[in-house]
């Protein structure tokens, strides 16, 4: 165990697009746990688009961070120090800690980690938050029916991918927008997909949709927001479903958007659209969790990950979000066992 | 009886805002009714804002009209012939007919009409589609609950009058947006709204918001979009529900509008936004029927016509649903008992 502690601080808060300077990194001494709480060793750490909501000085559904204030995220790491019963040192846990070597978790709010179900990175990703996100989102906002189709957009995210996998485990047509022919080829070849869409390769979105989605779109799991989604909502079938989960395309966003407007769009469809936000399935975070790790415990839920080795790295694999260096789940490989 | 009959043909699509060019009035024989049938001397014809959305060669919920066909749509007149058991002369009915002094309706989509209840124009209007579309969108879509605010663009139309006093009666706090002091007197000294908007008077609508909706906004009736829409879209609370009934601030649009996007602004609050058509609640329009009924009979819910007299001037009373001219429900009487 080291004897100092390394953690990223909310340095100052961006306009547009962040950089470094929105990050400092820090050392100082280890924190120790009180009652009830765990020191824990990170090994892996999240970054999420969200996460640049809470860079901004505004109220939302997640609490802003404050400059000077350590950075927050899903963490999976070995518990050190145990001040509860409920842990044991040694122990492998996930929850919401900092960005940092050491972070102290309340032992209320950790899961148990299983590395013999997946490795300890999918517990940020098909197994985390992402994995529930896309389980509850696609089930109870999109609610697809067999034969209907399936549009995702972020398909090749951590919550997109699984959004596809499980719309295909329901008998949709799934297709999927992504940022990369490598991308394009994983959804298509080992996801299931049954069409993906460069949009970085392709000018005419709605062309494409066209003929990826020939019978119009029954459900859209939006992640992104803009050009896309503006093609997706022209394609609507009577009663589709929108879940918005993300609007990634949007968060470096100085002031309101514009775009086409799309409430006259949903007229005609009686197309229903609705925002997303996974805390509010919490109560129903143990059927969720059953369900995607029976799934990816069998092979049948296939998920991927990309690490970026080393805390120093961690504000870079955040950037890369909005450049969407990822494939699958982007963490930070914090610390080896 | 007249022995000759005029009839509104529609003559031209129009490109953006309508003009009379559109419209032609032709002379020619006395329909004749077939089996089943009810020739009737229409007394009172609708002119509604979706009736736009027919003017154009674009597929949508209700059929486009085709160049030189007559115009339709709904009518109240007393049966002058008729080749239905159902129904004899001298009966008053509903139903979907043609801008005409005597029209054709099949006796299985008319609906009887009571003059003891409410003079002839509110079978267009609080008896008629209109209250019908009010009633379900606002206690379907909107489910509002004691104590919410609703929120009514349009309100001093057809649709909305009837939307605002509906929220009263389930305990909500109600503003409304209309275009003239006058509507605004009628919606706050008549027919109960909490407060009223004059869009025209104000320039920042989102301030007036914030005066007149203190605790945001829970339910969103829309009848109008644009600026008024962007502004209410900024001010709701968790859980909050948008009705999209009508957009008639964009009818008149060529191509696409553009405005501020509101995907980004659904997450936070997980709002839910709908598309609504009441022909969808057919089964159940005996229902409204009876609950709008009742409490006209018993003087609860108000309810105005604005009538511009003449078939001749059909063509203007429709134009002038989109510069606001009419205060409750836009009807044309064509004839005289």
């Amino acid at each position: 165990m080291r004897d100092t502690n390394r953690e990223w601080i909310f340095a100052e808060r961006p306009e547009g697009e962040p950089d470094m300077d929105s990050f400092e990194l820090r050392e100082g001494d280890l924190p120790e746990p009180r009652h009830g709480e765990l020191l824990v060793r990170v090994r892996y750490l999240s970054v999420d688009p969200y996460m640049r909501g809470r860079m901004r000085d505004a109220e939302s559904y997640a609490e802003p961070w404050s400059v000077g204030d350590p950075l927050q995220g899903g963490v999976v790491g070995e518990v050190v120090e145990s001040e509860s019963e409920a842990y044991d040192a040694g122990d492998l846990v996930s929850g919401n800690g900092t960005w940092a070597d050491y972070t102290v978790l309340d032992a209320d709010n950790v899961a148990p980690v299983d590395p013999s179900v997946a490795d300890l990175p999918a517990y940020l990703g098909v197994l985390g938050m992402p994995g529930r996100t896309a389980y509850f989102g696609l089930l109870d906002v999109g609610d697809p029916s067999p034969g209907e189709t399936v549009v995702v957009s972020g398909a090749a995210g951590a919550v997109g991918s699984v959004v596809g996998q499980i719309a295909k485990f329901n008998g949709c047509r799934v297709v999927g927008f992504a940022g990369s022919d490598e991308k394009v080829s994983w959804l298509t070849d080992d996801l299931g997909f049954d069409a993906a869409i460069n949009y970085k390769a392709v000018d005419d979105y709605r062309a494409a949709l066209d003929d990826a989605a020939p019978d119009g779109v029954d459900v859209y799991f939006d992640n992104v927001g803009g050009p896309i989604t503006d093609a997706v909502f022209t394609k609507l079938n009577l009663d589709a479903r929108v879940a918005v989960c993300g609007q990634i395309a949007h968060y470096n966003d100085e002031g309101v958007p514009t775009g086409p407007r799309k409430l006259p769009q949903l007229i005609a469809p009686r197309a229903k659209v609705q925002g997303l936000l996974v805390g509010d399935y919490a109560t129903r975070f143990g059927q969720a969790s059953e369900q995607l790790g029976s799934w990816v415990a069998s092979g049948d839920l296939e998920h991927r990950e990309t690490v970026v080795d080393g805390l120093e790295n961690a504000p870079d694999a955040f950037l890369g979000l909005f450049s969407g260096d990822n494939i699958g789940k982007q963490v930070v490989g914090v610390s080896e066992p």
